[in-house]
């Protein structure tokens, strides 16, 4: 096993190619086939289950939630055709992340 | 510009490298002194715009939400010490994307 | 001052009256120009702040973080021309508790 | 039927009285069982829920999911021993609505 074995781009991959499976045997392609709303709704689930563990500092199953998380982030890119590099390009056009910390910086809290 | 300007790692690096940083001139590390608890309460908020402009089918915008999802998830797993390989480990874990379906399946909706 | 100085319907009604208010002058006012998307963003806010106060079992936190969700759901509830009634009337038609324990039983988790 | 069969404090009432309910006949007293956690993870799923009926103008399944997450709310106040009429004080104690627009107007965005 190579030492990341799931790299983002290879994730992403993975989920896009079950997207015609059958609904049946795959958890992906059900999601897909019960569409936007619902694959929204299970980010949003994700989400709040990586908060809790956070505030609880259980670093365990932060892991485990995130990795819930960044699945369901992953199958909604697939579906709104959006490329992992799409995002990576978004906070590299932010110049990086000193752009990142200007462009937040402005911001209020 | 490589193909890939930003792979998770080298954000999640960049993230790191901030850790230290003077928050009055860092947003990351004003971030991090925070606390927890306000590392959580951005990813919530960020999640939460991604979920209204996924459902509003708005592209451009979820890449940019999801940009500040990712971000702000990675200054959580960097502030419990949690590698990118810690989750994707997690992910490979449940035997791939087919373990990750098998998991799921048994899951109740 | 009365026992109870806020009933929801008076909240409701005082949101409600704030709806044409200055924007320059009034949060709520403010709030309802900005619009739909910004007030159901605001619910998420909310919500994770009680969800964090929550779990750290910070009572006195999660009362004041609960006077914010309630006051931004009613607000999203007069931008949407609900009424607390129509609320009230879906959880009675649930034939009271018992009929939302039997809905929610069957609800798979 | 009354014009509003259940004012917030009628189901804060009902809820209380499940507390102690069994688990296996009653869905609060069964979340009740799960404990704080479990009971702040629905609050977050149903939060999700009404965002992404409001942004879509769904007005009924808003109602519904409304229902649902105030549902939610008593169910956290009950666990952590806080009445409605703690919340409604503490919005009274804003000053009424002109209080509460003072603070939020000072509070950043």
């Amino acid at each position: 096993m190579s030492k990341q074995p799931y790299a983002i781009e290879e994730l992403y991959a993975a989920i896009k190619s079950r997207k015609n499976a059958d609904p049946e045997q795959s958890y992906t392609a059900k999601l897909f086939k019960r569409g936007r709303d619902k694959i929204a709704q299970k980010l949003g689930e994700e989400a709040t289950e990586v908060i809790i563990e956070a505030v609880k500092d259980k670093r365990k199953k932060t892991i485990s939630e995130s990795s819930d998380l960044l699945y369901h982030l992953l199958v909604l890119w697939v579906d709104m055709g959006i490329a992992p590099d799409d995002v990576f390009h978004e906070l590299a056009s932010r110049k990086g992340m000193s752009g990142l910390e200007e462009k937040k910086s402005r911001k209020k809290d």
